[in-house]
């Protein structure tokens, strides 16, 4: 089936889970849309978060989607199951494939987490870990340096590696876990260092790699993997400013993005 | 949902993906059927191949399974499709997840993968794989020692380590891949053995683990796990006699099974 796959973000993090999924599925065509505009999702309101996503969903319906992938972790915590009970289309989150392929990697049972302090107080990891797995050794961490560490394109050198250091500091068991989730869409652009900080004995799980993977499953048991050529091209969408949009992705994966327009999907508006 | 999982295999092999699934997913109560009597499914005609499975299917639909996973790469590689059209509860194979999960961890798209005769002459990896990601670097090759192996018993030590040695001297350029697909549910049990002979740069993919990993992502998406306590028991069925089935997996486990029951599924039977 050659519909498009959806994916939403409230920014640019989400970029790292299309990039997965380009790799992952380079047949598919995809359709991405960040809302600049209010992110970051975090500080947010639950009736905020729930209303800003499903404008972007309500966006991505019109494009007549095949599936949703959500790639922000605010906004899986907040409305994956709401999508998931409400759409006819199938919704995977970025919160879960993660959790999944902890569960799977673990040998110890001792899993950690490391994402922003919205997703941490959330505690969606250590749920939906808990929900499969009872009884997983859970330490989970909050690294609000991260990111704009990643949005100012320092993904290697002293202050990357310093930086990651001493935020990881306070995860003093890390010795201890043999598994630590990525669990922010940005941190798989800082891979190398966290892996040179926590050790080779830690294998790192990136959400996004473990959500293009398991959009790649949810296709295939849905019957609905393209079977036709590659699409000659995606599109991107942005509920903000295209010329920052474009610098941020320039500096985060030092590439240009084509097809990237504005869009304004507040409710009013539309 | 409390239902269980129905797992079904042309014998013990299915075992390591019962292990997975019980590791992966500790509350989900499971259903296995090893058709023993007519095993090894290889050397049979796709009618027998097809009729074998739908009658393991329909006894295992009476048992009012949420969920099929065919545990068996020639019971996949033949009536997955099929399956997945015809039955209205989620089917996984064992073929796909193995796939995707080598898509996923190639670097520099060589992928091998070793399999029983019957599987690899199918090629249903190599199509799983290109139908996905076109332009793939494979190379296959059968191991018929090893299964032997895994059914005496010699999962380590010296003659199992000479076999591997041996078998895998074919695959010459080895070398070159950094993913390696065990493409039969035996394998996973010689897993160390081969990961010495192939080397550390090798990431090998079970397909058993794989597997397990999927259905906790088809069952989540499909809103269909069990969110109350871990199951008492599972259910185990063998077609053949439930001796020489306790003997095998004994051998191979090393462990004995309980609720195992001998149960006939041949149509003009039922």
């Amino acid at each position: 089936m050659d519909k498009p796959i959806g994916v939403i973000d409230s920014g640019v993090g989400g970029l790292t889970v299309v990039h997965e999924l380009m790799r992952q599925l380079p047949r598919e065509k995809l359709i991405y849309l960040g809302d600049t505009l209010r992110c970051p999702y975090g500080p947010r309101t639950p009736e905020e978060i729930r209303g800003f996503t499903w404008e972007m969903v309500e966006f991505l319906l019109t494009k007549d989607i095949k599936m949703l992938v959500i790639a922000c972790n605010t906004a899986t915590a907040y409305t994956l199951s709401e999508l998931q009970e409400q759409l006819t289309i199938p919704v995977v989150g970025v919160i879960q494939p993660g959790a999944r392929a902890a569960i799977k990697s673990t040998i110890n049972n001792h899993v950690g987490i490391i994402g922003t302090e919205g997703t941490v107080r959330s505690k969606a990891y250590s749920i939906a870990l808990n929900m499969i797995k009872p009884n997983l050794n859970i330490s989970a961490l909050a690294c609000p340096a991260f990111v704009p560490l990643v949005e100012q394109g320092m993904l290697s050198g002293n202050v990357a590696m310093k930086t990651v250091e001493e935020s990881l500091f306070a995860l003093r068991d890390f010795k201890a876990m043999d598994t630590l989730i990525l669990g922010c869409t940005h941190y798989p652009l800082l891979k190398d260092v966290i892996q040179e900080v926590v050790g080779p004995q830690v294998t790192l799980i990136s959400s996004s790699e473990e959500t293009a993977r398991e959009t790649s499953t949810i296709l295939e048991v849905n019957q609905l993997l393209n079977e036709g050529l590659a699409p000659c091209y995606h599109q991107f969408y942005t509920t903000g400013d295209v010329d920052m949009f474009t610098t941020l992705t320039k500096r985060i994966f030092n590439s240009s993005i084509d097809n990237l327009r504005s869009v304004s999907i507040e409710k009013a508006v539309i």
